[in-house]
């Protein structure tokens, strides 16, 4: 059952997201002999670098290096891999040689050094499960509302966005853009403050969404949400007490979901500003579900009855 | 779209899981005073025991402890807080003092322990988001399939179980589970052997589920599927190549969703005992959904029309 309700605001579609072009480049073979972590130089600590927004950082897992290096706008310096890897990373690294930044007098070859196992937990954080590819990259230009906006205006369809309200766990927000990713949104929204930072954890959970899908920072959600019903979004909360399933509501095709944290749910300024409140079918004698889970039920509801192309 | 389908096999349908009873007890009050990591003993080292299934090992989170407590089943030894929770500790306790295993001398806050952060370290495996709660319990009596398919014949109404093909990390069991608590399904069906031990981990992702739902260890999972069917089940294993969407398909009052690895997927024998297969809608571009995301979405899939209860 769907109530009777405008189904957008605005005029403006968009088409769902396609995969970014790989730079075409030559490659040549790589390095041989797996390094060992003495000599793997230069070497960094096992943290997370989140504290310099500028500094490079090591991104980690098969699935997040690989998509880092077909992203058009990711700039990179070196692939670490396992023994066995080195020729799969040198074809990658060769079509992404526009955005190497490093010695243009080093080889394919020399930008995959292959690692041994202790040399990997040298560089990586203690427990990164890196399955034996890790991509030396600087940080991506952040995204900037306004220009997401743009973006998806000018191109037809639905447009689907996820504002997440004060989730901090890295692996949250990064299931979250996985699922967004999956699903064909056009960005996740977080804010400034309250957020996690851009590490190797939150792109690891991600699985190759962060160079897939726009990971946009703002100063205030509330302003953001004001900003996007301007561009035509209905604002829908998730909230656990609130009278009206998702499945009833029909949103339209320009849909901004909003999801606080699994404590304390949305805030009131934040929940003010959404249009609607809407809750899951899930039983009420048992805590919430964890978020990216109900980011992905929301995600999955709003394109449920579609085609994906 | 729904196909004209036969809704069920079976005669019998269940209703949805209802909260387990508290015990009633008295309480008095907590020991006041914190102990420090040298004060807290027997001391146990930062790992999880899972070698042993009949050897007592520490719950963490508040969730978790608390559905522990709550659960008529679950046999504990002493309950660990920060300094602050000892109240609403003790008040849990009392009520779960039935299943209490230890010196019967105790007082109620005798089975109550004020650790300092640094012991909560001590006894806890490294990085265990603890909450400031602990449980010594000892294991639950592993369910039988026989078992939760007669209590489900018994109760009638819809019947869901998912069944996970070499899902080995505990951090997703335990999300499969709390979502399949929130959406009222039976039981989360496992092998023996592929599936990871259950431990404070795994009962951690599952915030409280672990002690709400069935989790069921076979010896072969093929079988299971046959002793599903049997019961009356359609199984449906989710395949990002089927041709059919999940949405399109009508299972019924008795559905096994059947899941497998990400990177696998499910097994060829898995897959042959499946009576369908069903797709979500994720873009075709991208790797596949997290597999407690795509189990949380084909569970909300089965109920979305139904008002929960």
């Amino acid at each position: 059952m769907r109530t009777a309700k405008p189904p957008h605001r605005g005029p403006h579609r968009r088409a769902l997201k396609s995969p970014p072009a790989r730079p075409a480049d030559t490659h040549d073979a790589p390095r041989a002999a797996a390094r060992t972590a003495r000599e793997a130089a230069p070497v960094r600590p096992g943290r997370e670098r989140a504290d310099n927004p500028g500094a490079q950082s090591w991104l980690y897992g098969r699935h997040a290096v690989i998509a880092a290096l077909a992203n058009p706008e990711r700039r990179w310096r070196r692939v670490a891999v396992l023994a066995g890897a080195e020729a799969e990373a040198a074809a990658l690294v060769a079509a992404a040689g526009a955005r190497f930044e490093g010695p243009m007098a080093q080889s394919v070859g020399e930008r995959v050094e292959v690692l041994d196992r202790a040399a990997f937990n040298l560089i990586l954080p203690d427990g990164a499960v890196h399955q034996g590819w890790a991509l030396e990259v600087l940080p991506l230009e952040p995204p900037d509302l306004d220009d997401v906006l743009r973006a998806t205006e000018a191109s037809p369809g639905r447009s689907v966005v996820v504002v997440l309200d004060q989730i901090t766990d890295p692996h949250n927000v990064g299931a979250v853009l996985r699922s967004a990713a999956a699903f064909g949104a056009a960005a996740v929204i977080v804010a400034e403050h309250g957020a996690p930072p851009i590490t190797g954890t939150l792109a690891k959970a991600a699985s190759g969404a962060l160079d897939c899908l726009k990971l946009v920072r703002v100063v205030n959600l509330s302003r953001a949400l004001d900003r996007l019903k301007e561009a035509g979004y209905w604002c829908c909360g998730l909230d656990e007490s609130a009278t009206q399933p998702l499945a009833a509501l029909d949103l339209g095709d320009r849909v901004a979901l909003v999801l606080g944290s699994e404590g304390g749910g949305l805030r009131r300024l934040v929940r003010e500003h959404c249009d609607y409140l809407a809750r899951l079918p899930t039983l009420p004698v048992l805590p919430s579900l964890n978020v990216s889970n109900a980011a992905a039920i929301a995600l999955y509801e709003l394109v449920r009855g579609e085609t994906p192309g």
